[in-house]
């Protein structure tokens, strides 16, 4: 079951410049950041909100690490805006599953590495209403006692 | 201050039929719908959780009242998508005088009326990295009792 907005992905030119904008126009900070070489980005998750289901709502702010990733070609048709939007549950394989037997084209046949070490997958654009859309499992909070 | 994620705005071409598939593909239920003759749009609110600040988050479906809408004139030329993204805030017009002495275009002179009562204003997409963004105070809640 998807249980809240987990993050709006923004493709952007220039990272760092982004990151400024977003710092100085409304105060928020970097989370965290990171490069994912097989999406082929570099990343910052701002936090905005926790949410109800005991996750968080971030923005994902995204700069191609090479034109020919996903988002460099998504880049360069379209400009900088809003790339996808992510649902976060508690289990992705399980939604994933479900709604492929709806014939919604999921992208990938089994889950992959996300940020901070979640797993996602996507939706097809096109079976959601042009919406690229990502599903997400947090990777599970170590107690601080271990 | 900008203490969630309000909503992320969604423009299609046929209401009925998206709220259909958000309500078959993902269980997600119309919390709540309108029609904003100022903005030309048919709207449904989908609630996806509650927030940290005592808000919360949804999707909003925007279906053009007329061609010549924002909406409809985006639409024609972009199709189905992420139209804008909303920070929710319990004071857009501090934050709106804020952000415009910082060189943002804000596009209205006043806030106006948005989904449920919300007082809005948007930011010019130029001048945030390419993101329609939307800043959002929500009605007052009034108390069972009165």
């Amino acid at each position: 079951m998807l249980t809240r907005i987990d993050h709006i992905g923004i493709a952007c030119f220039d990272l760092d410049k982004t990151v400024e904008f977003y710092r100085a126009t409304y105060g928020f900070e970097v989370y965290h950041s990171e490069v994912n070489e097989e999406q082929g980005v570099r990343e910052a998750m701002l936090k905005i909100n926790d949410t109800s289901d005991g996750g968080a709502s971030y923005l994902q702010l995204l700069e191609p690490t090479r034109e020919d990733s996903a988002v460099g070609k998504w880049l360069a048709k379209n400009g900088e805006g809003v790339h996808h939007i992510a649902f976060g549950t508690a289990d992705v394989d399980a939604d994933a599953a479900g709604i492929r037997e709806k014939g919604v084209r999921v992208l990938y046949e089994e889950p992959r590495i996300g940020s901070m070490g979640s797993r996602i997958t996507f939706l097809h654009p096109k079976d959601c209403h042009g919406v690229l859309t990502e599903l997400v499992t947090s990777a599970p909070v170590e107690s601080p006692e271990h």
